[in-house]
């Protein structure tokens, strides 16, 4: 189905085309644009709200900026759909987030028009900063650079370490704060209520003019009262003016706030603002979602809500026969509240995904034991080590690729001490059509060389109960990965039972090649072993279940038993599980062939996560394969 | 030597017995801790300012505070010596940094008055709030929960992470922030400068009760006069009472600034926030090195000088006959000018340590080219990619240690983008004496997993040079990590010329075992072969240089020739360097039986560095041991 687009935005296919255009033609383009995302995301899915929340600002952008000289950075970039479809990408838009079709985020490679590559939140600032300052030193006084930055993302360290670098920078920067009181779920933090209180006071504002005019009055007083006017402007210009705002405190000229949605004010606001010198910040309030009333109301809900019908707002589902299995993260959501009814220590955690994770189930049903702690990975594992040295089991609930970004706090904080943190690491593997930024393809490899660190990953939902079981009960750090989507359980509340940590298991006796799986993927390996079957061939299947510590006794059988060995997992091949299976087998003198399945040292685009297992040839006719050409293979010296 | 407590000081073994003395002996207890602490560190070495900062801190919070059972956290933790000696370690002070000794860290294994274990900056007022929130969950309200942290550390992002969420927590909770201006270079950045505002200002203390009391004098005016000052203390009471501070945006509520060098007016001010619910924050105004003149004089150099003749204040120099090679650092800091010179886009980026990565010699020669960023790894990374965005090539020199905390920004924000932003690790392998929240053990593990980076390291001062200069030409990024101290060559100003990516060298021809080594480690191994020769074996030794990409075609001469093979590396055995070459011969079909020598799965303590490679047998006689073990083994199956 293709999509029309109105009659303007249909001659803009470049910012240069936008500028064409009057003014007073800006509302009506705001209008086609928006009309265009909800035409567009309805028929083929992907983020929805954040860029109906922008389509103002990213219309007034375009038009008062000179990109791409001029510097644009979206920070996530999941807003940035309006800006993809002015900047030339509007008829390739169809393919957004599909395989080998454009990213759903800013990508370099793509345009000339993404200065930054973005996925994660909190960067924008320190990119755009460092534009600024080369900007600087080339002499490029009139180059622009412009970070737009969510007020869920303003809570992440990193976007405070830049604004404390900026405050000093005497760069030509700003700061364009898109205020919209959310993350995908609602905005938490002291932060959030510090904007709130500018916005709704509505004196932050004009709060400096007022004092002036109001002390003006008792001109009339005589000069006693002039005396202590002064006094009073003495002090308030040295307490206040430098110091009345968080980010003036910063040292970044605040202005705001402004409405977001008013796109002549705000091309009138960045005509001003491109002729002040030095960093400063617009603080825009939007509504995530505006214009299409559903995505206004339910913001969390239309953060990326699939294919829908834009008329009823119905979101499409697939619709089964047969019970399907659960999403790993609702057997985690389910069964932390049922680990914590039993077991009062238990605490969850979760850094701004609270509906990612599924752990908005257990902060409904024990709200002073879970906590959203905002976008701020680092915080959550550190605070998390916090409530362990309390006697707490806190589970840190953290997708695999944010991970990333407490991987110093998980090493000093948690493991060199070795508190029982539990750290549930979801979307782990290929994160599908989100792509490269949000892949989690190297926690294995990262965690692996962590002291202390238990590595488990389960292979089906009963598992995952049973590793989450364990894992309260262990004394010590343990983290425990599973995919983005659904398991392979439809019935899947199975009692939970401790699982020795360590413990493997025999999927399949076999003889020939021994597979040896960790995690979900374990489950093409069975897919492989019937299709292997029917051909002929037997081989075993060991689901190792831990990366570390590894099950020496089972290994001990596999390496006594087979010279021929698959390893296979869904993660980085550069010193993940098969690495660990092939140092094993070296300490221990064992020879065999081992091929190991999994991810490339190299970046992989974004897909269905089958797509991509099966470029990577991970997929079961990629383990059939390599399983058929190793038992095939003749080795004299093994 | 043994150090001779002063005689109140030789009565405290813990901070009961400090309890017994009277309030007005406390200035002559600190006056003896400071003693101690100069005596011990002139004799000993450590760090020394710090402490001294915070002598008249660490008495009056552990006068006030019932330690251990409230909680007292330490940021960083290298001013924690009065802590320490105050807390029952005064008699193992000796012993401090040594190996088998006692940390210079706070450590929870150590004391139970180490509530958390610290080393790496800003953690503090997460792991606090940790606490806190469980004491909370408890009902335990009494409960003090208290960090103590520089205003250096308070720029590290997770610091701002953990205020944000402390804010909306209603948890008992005391921030005490111990502004001394100073990291171990001076502080940088807006809140530098925002914090001495507020002192230097002396307004912003009084501000708010001045201003009532200016307003006050109205009253005389009348009515009318009545009304204007109700309109003002509206429009202040909105405005200003909620948003006038930083910290007080962030709704902790402010207190300060007061004299962190006045013990009794401490324990008073103490004594008063313990009784004030909710979470809070007291700003201290110390001097780092208070009380040595010197040391208050150039506290850079004074952070950890070594040991001194207190009376002289001459710093020991080992005096020696020959000319000695150059720490690692240092050709660093003059190669990157040096280069800088040649090439105009050459930048330099650091966060925080300017001395201790010696990139203050570029920021001299260059102050327009080279950056201190503050504590803010994360932004560093981030900011390099910016300017390199921008055609810039910049070289951000980041301790292997402190690159954990940007981890996600080297994936995401540089290699997921390739950009050419050159990673310099110094500190890489054991830290020595900083011990196990400082070692530099993982960074080859968990670098050589992210795609399109090289991952490289030199064994000498000339290969170090040769790969800055390559890395400068190179299209991509480029990681060197080299650890503290010393090289080995005292002549070490040679030309430099370019490494070809991936290329390593032979250092000796050999037979019976080839000895793979990574950086200057390879060192060592040079020094094993000479034992080894001298025993009648014929060991090769080649200096891989890279980790990735390996030298394919010198692995297939090895793998070719030997069947026995050592590897060595100052790095974390697991998904290491060995597991690179172990995973490289198994690609390719070679079967050889590899030794790995590294860093074990473990938290290794402090100690020098040569007792913590003995400790892990990779000294020069570990590899002795190794190679002899290897050449005797028959091994039939290789």
């Amino acid at each position: 189905m293709l999509i029309e687009p109105g009659k303007l935005l249909a001659q803009i296919n470049s910012p240069a085309d936008l500028k064409q255009f009057r003014k007073d033609q800006l509302v009506q383009i705001c209008e086609e644009l928006r009309q265009y995302i909800i035409d567009s995301v309805s028929v083929y899915g992907g983020h929805f709200g954040a860029s109906l929340g922008v389509v103002e600002l990213t219309v007034a952008l375009h038009y008062v900026l000179n990109t791409p000289s001029d510097q644009l950075i979206w920070d996530v970039g999941h807003q940035a759909y309006g800006h993809k479809i002015l900047t030339g990408r509007r008829e390739k838009f169809y393919t957004n987030r599909l395989y080998k079709g454009i990213s759903g985020f800013p990508k370099r490679k793509e345009s000339e028009y993404d200065a930054f590559g973005v996925g994660h939140s909190s960067t924008s600032i320190s990119a755009a900063l460092g534009m600024a300052m080369a900007s600087k030193y080339k002499g490029d006084g009139l180059k622009q650079h412009v970070a737009v930055i969510g007020d869920g993302s303003m809570t992440g360290g990193m976007a405070f370490e830049a604004m404390n670098h900026a405050g000093v920078s005497d760069t030509n920067m700003i700061i364009v704060l898109n205020d919209n009181c959310m993350s995908i779920d609602p905005n938490v933090g002291a932060l959030r209520d510090y904007l709130t209180d500018i916005t709704t006071s509505q004196t932050y504002n004009r709060f400096k003019d007022d004092l002036w005019r109001i002390l003006g009055k008792f001109s009339k007083f005589g000069s006693s009262a002039q005396e202590v006017i002064s006094k009073v402007e003495g002090a308030v210009k040295s307490a206040l003016l430098n110091q009345s705002n968080l980010f003036e405190s910063l040292n970044l000229r605040y202005f705001g706030p402004v409405d977001g949605h008013d796109v002549n004010h705000l091309v009138e606001v960045m005509h001003d603002l491109k002729k002040i010198p030095g960093p400063k910040i617009l603080h825009c309030l939007t509504v995530k979602g505006k214009g299409y009333d559903l995505a206004e109301k339910d913001q969390t809900k239309w953060h990326a809500p699939g294919k829908f019908d834009k008329i009823t707002g119905e979101i499409a589902k697939k619709v089964y026969d047969t019970p399907q299995p659960p999403k790993y993260q609702d057997v985690f959501g389910h069964t932390i509240v049922e680990l914590a009814e039993e077991n009062e220590n238990i605490m969850g955690v979760t850094p701004a995904m609270p509906s990612g994770s599924s752990m908005n189930i257990m902060m409904k049903a024990m709200p002073d034991r879970a906590f959203d702690v905002g976008i701020a990975e680092q915080h959550a594992v550190t605070f998390s080590a916090g409530l362990a040295t309390q006697g707490m089991k806190p589970f840190c609930n953290i997708y695999s690729t944010f991970m990333q970004r407490a991987y110093d706090q998980v090493v000093h904080d948690v493991c060199l001490q070795n508190l029982p943190v539990v750290f549930c690491l979801d979307r782990a593997g290929f994160a599908g059509a989100d792509g490269p930024t949000h892949h989690g393809a190297y926690d294995l490899a990262y965690f692996r060389c962590i002291p202390n660190l238990v590595v488990a990953a389960p292979m089906n939902e009963e598992e995952l109960r049973n590793m989450m079981y364990s894992a309260s009960v262990y004394e010590g750090p343990y983290s425990i990965r599973y995919p983005r989507g659904q398991g392979v359980m439809p019935d899947w509340r199975k009692p939970m039972r401790e699982v020795a940590t360590g413990q493997g298991r025999i999927v399949k006796e076999g003889e020939d090649v021994a597979i040896l799986s960790i995690g979900h993927i374990g489950n093409y390996a069975v897919e492989a072993c019937d299709k292997l079957t029917k051909e002929g061939l037997n081989p075993a299947h060991y689901d190792m279940r831990f990366v570390k510590p590894l099950d020496e006794e089972l290994l001990h059988e596999v390496f006594g038993k087979f010279k021929k060995v698959v390893t296979i997992e869904d993660g980085c091949l550069m010193g993940g599980f098969g690495s660990a299976i092939l140092e094993w087998m070296m300490d221990h003198d064992y020879q065999a062939q081992i091929k190991r399945l999994g991810i490339p040292d190299e970046v992989i685009e974004h897909g269905t996560q089958l797509e991509l297992h099966k470029e990577c040839g991970m997929d079961p006719d990629g383990i059939v394969a390599a399983v058929k050409k190793m038992a095939a293979a003749v080795s004299a010296n093994y």
